[in-house]
């Protein structure tokens, strides 16, 4: 097979802990050149592989070596602009989420890769992970009957103000870290994404999202998400037309209840039920997905075909993010107009 | 401290498994009468009390026996009809969940109640589970901040048809299961109830209940329940302005996750949480709220006070069983309004 | 069916919490007597049945109520000389555990027993709790195979110093608290009990207890017991010819590792593993054994047959006991020896 | 920092999946060479590192190259003999377990690396555990008091028969799993191993071992291990003087139950215990250890110190497994010369 040249582009902290360790024990990939603005960072390569050059603006790395595919990891600005630009040049492009600010700036992205025919893709790492790869096999039998039903909780504690130069910390908040449930739901909604109702609520600087999605399979999913909490965690559930409801903790831990469950010694019996976890010892980068999305994306480029999280499947995902924050935008400006009333006419009532 | 006799009414599993247990073991309370429209299950009382008077109707019993109270367990129609009765008669009356069917049959029984003075009960043993009441004690100290957001799931297979002669399958869900988990999100929701928005979901004789509510403290509460699960479970989760999040998990395990954990070992340490977890040993009817229920029924009665869990404590509750109903009644009938437009023009899309 | 008739003796904390409860709701039961030293408290059972005769001493409930058992709850020597003196008067005896302080007065009381012709009972609730009742059933079927190794935990923070006059704390511990889980290394040995070997280490005032058997059916056992633990926890595995590990934490969950197991999506998958817990409204005294216990006992008199739990079953517990307590008088011994031999000769080593 | 050059020995599973990413993702660590017997296996390395030159002997490589450590994955045959080689040569040497097959051997191995001044270490992956090291850290500080008891259950589905050309399955699974749970039973139970007691239940060809020791620390430990289990799963608790029982769970959760334990909103609460487990999306090699090892030696190697799992470390380890084989050995004999006196006078009992 022959080797995949990857240039990578933003050497903080996500590349350095996820996608630099995933890329370096791939088969058949070679990092040929490191891009970083400030230099000294970009210069940490060196530490993994000697002598390989080192840039601090794209446009010359993309001029000055010779890549299949760069990899970036950057603020949204980054990835949209330099993506444009690597795309023009046929280099397939890789982003960290979110591949930029809009859906707008999704849409000429969509068109720059289906111009240039390079594969484009986005860091979607959870839609990899294993136990939900595990979960999407097992809805997709014939035993677990249609998904009726998805609820994912999104528990995060930051960012508590806007992110990249934005206006909008709502905004920041799913790009950054609601992209990724958002994306699950409409990947186990299945069909076409019908319609998102969704309230947001305040306090302080914390945020609450709620959002209700209809996909036309019949599928319906919730999500709460949030800045509100204490930490970072993550649980999903699914019920399906056979009574069948399954739980993914965390990407730990999967426990599935059916109306019989058995074991050898009891038979089918009530109220067991079943339970996965990892083995002891399981390490690296799958049961993450961080290398599941980057092993499918340079499976891509070799077979000549469409990544699954490339720029355009995540069209859908970027209208629910606009969806919540116009209709956000909407309640605000409601608020504040009873607001304004208010002032004048103490009595109304909403 | 005085007697209180006690006249059991409808003689069935809830009783026998849950009231009758409890009432049994309660101090200062004595049956003194049974009724049950089968006078062979009736007579089930003498395995457990000699020679107490039997009857087959309420009126004869209310008639012919001096009773302090009347604790009922039977369909709605029956706590309705001689719910009243008994108030009419000065006698208290504690009823199992559901009272009655509808919202303007709850205004009456509220009416008969004030008009009579009684002391009214429904049996929402939820509220009155030990582990809710722990919920209710941290969520009041001002460590836990304002309760921001609660989530209820509530998993059910059951019933896939109208119960108790009525003509919804719906409404006989939220009468006989979701009854306990509404009160739970208006009982965490704290104050008046302001907003209620719902959607069902139908699959074969299986439904997806979701409802969102809004309460005048800026609380929010979402609710998920149906009968398309593999058996009865439930969860709880509480968020709050303090960023702490609370898990219930099905009266058994409580969670709680905050910024900073500490043990004694360890300090204030990442990603650890509290957990809290019953003794091996707990037994009884605490943990289950059944005990707790009729304690403070009785409570109320020796100090002439309100009752927690009296009929008027449920106005909410039933507004957001009739707000659910109705909101589907409109969704079917729009629907079936499309079914009826699509026969003819094809192409119009939702 | 005849009512049994029934006399209370000791009406302390484990009388109030389970055993009256039990038996205030079990069908055909009748308690027609309490007794206890203090009055005051005896005459507490009125606050549940009117008007039935109390007293301070057992020979006087003896000879004025006619009764077909006594229920004890108290020191082992009330036990032991109140156990007697009823089966000397044919009454059928229930006690709490321990039944006595040696396994010497355990014969006694076996004898007695026999002399009498009555039935005799331990409230050995572990060992008639629900869940230990499961894995009963589930170790009984061909599937699971031979029972290979019985692994308990006992997690105790007291007693720190000796109860009811007697010597030893270690004495004490075993028969306040390790009795039930010894009685359940037994019970799942199955066959007779080979060898015992044991050890107890002492830090200040706790201990930590191991003890391992052998049974004649080749299973052994190992327990884990003690009282320098925060509090009272039990866990117990059970590993099996078939490669079945099961696990039950603290009389709730029941965990089943299989070679082998499946779901419906998945069909045999690996790390799949069956789990069982109680459900929401799990209520009464069947979880924790209480029920159990006494209706057994109580069916066992009305069949005229051996209680399961009877004195004679306790005699291998007991056994278990007499060794632990033995061995360790020889090791303190020798260790006294040593430290003795040590003053005059420091370089001696162990 | 200057680079240390490695040279690979043993392409196989371990080596594939564990070793090699570890060191492929490893600062200032360069791969220069590997090795096999088989050719096409030592080629794989090429998928990784272009043009670095592959061996089918240790000799040569060690001959052609200059290498500052060598990593061998092989049988422990390969590691005892090819580690005197590397050692002799001054090389730095680094085996996967077991480094060799008995006692006597790695004193020759402790020996050879005296002699020749290099670092040697051994692929104690569990020891290195992040989960394993918050237990040590734990387990350091005052508030946790002295370690009174370890207990370790290690559970495992084979070997079923002798690996390694060597004629013990009982040697063969203590070299192949127990030692790592061996060697944290004497990391955590300080002081000098005083005394082993062991047990070897056979079942076909699976095994059952339980071991007890002993330490001049005053702590003792206990180990239950075996093959009769359905698949790889480990846990280990340890309590402590202050009453404090840590539990961790397969490398993933730990649970620490104290006997106050507090939150925010409850204040020291009964029955509540801290939970820690890993984020959502902890990847690579640190959780599981394989990641702490190596870069663990290698700091020894650049600070010319002791590698905290050299060969010498692993002297009680083997020791242990001595005592187990021996004691095994003893306990045979006897049956086997029973079994013999047997078949003549059938009525002897044991």
């Amino acid at each position: 097979m022959s080797l995949i040249k990857v240039g990578l582009v933003g050497i903080g902290a996500q590349m350095q802990e996820n996608l630099l360790p995933s890329l370096l024990q791939m088969q058949d990939i070679r990092i040929v050149a490191a891009c970083d603005s400030d230099l000294e960072r970009a210069r940490r390569i060196h530490r993994f592989i000697s002598d390989i050059p080192v840039h601090d603006n794209v446009p010359d790395m993309l001029n000055e070596v010779q890549l299949d595919a760069v990899i970036m990891a950057g603020p949204p600005q980054l990835h949209f602009e330099m993506g444009l630009l690597a795309m023009g040049k046929g280099v397939n492009v890789f982003v960290e989420k979110p591949p930029c600010a809009t859906l707008e700036e999704l849409e000429t992205l969509i068109d720059a890769a289906n111009r240039s025919e390079v594969v484009s893709g986005v860091g979607m790492n959870f839609k990899f992970a294993r136990p939900v790869r595990q979960l999407r096999e097992m809805t997709q039998v014939d035993e677990f009957g249609e998904t009726l039903h998805i609820q994912l909780n999104h528990y995060a504690n930051k960012p508590r103000a806007p992110l990249w130069g934005l206006d909008s910390t709502l905004r920041s908040f799913l790009l950054a870290q609601a992209i990724h449930t958002i994306d699950l739901a409409i990947t186990f909604g299945d069909g076409e994404l019908r319609r998102v109702q969704s309230s947001v609520q305040r306090h302080e600087d914390a945020l609450i999202v709620k959002a209700d999605m209809a996909f036309s399979s019949g599928a319906t999913a919730s999500l709460l998400a949030g800045t509100s909490f204490p930490y970072f965690e993550f649980d999903m559930k699914l019920v399906s037309s056979s009574s069948t409801l399954v739980e993914l903790d965390n990407l730990w831990n999967i426990t599935l209840h059916e109306p019989e469950h058995a074991t050898r010694p009891t038979g089918a019996a009530k109220r067991w039920r079943g339970a996965w976890q990892p083995g002891p010892l399981d390490s690296g980068y799958e049961r993450s997905g961080y290398h599941g999305e980057l092993h499918q994306f340079f499976q891509a480029i070799r077979e000549h075909r469409r990544f699954e999280a490339d720029f355009a499947s995540l069209l859908p995902t970027y209208r629910v993010i606009e969806e919540i924050c116009s209709a956000d935008a909407v309640a605000q400006g409601l608020q504040n107009a009873h607001s304004r009333i208010r002032t004048g006419i103490e009595s109304l009532s909403l």
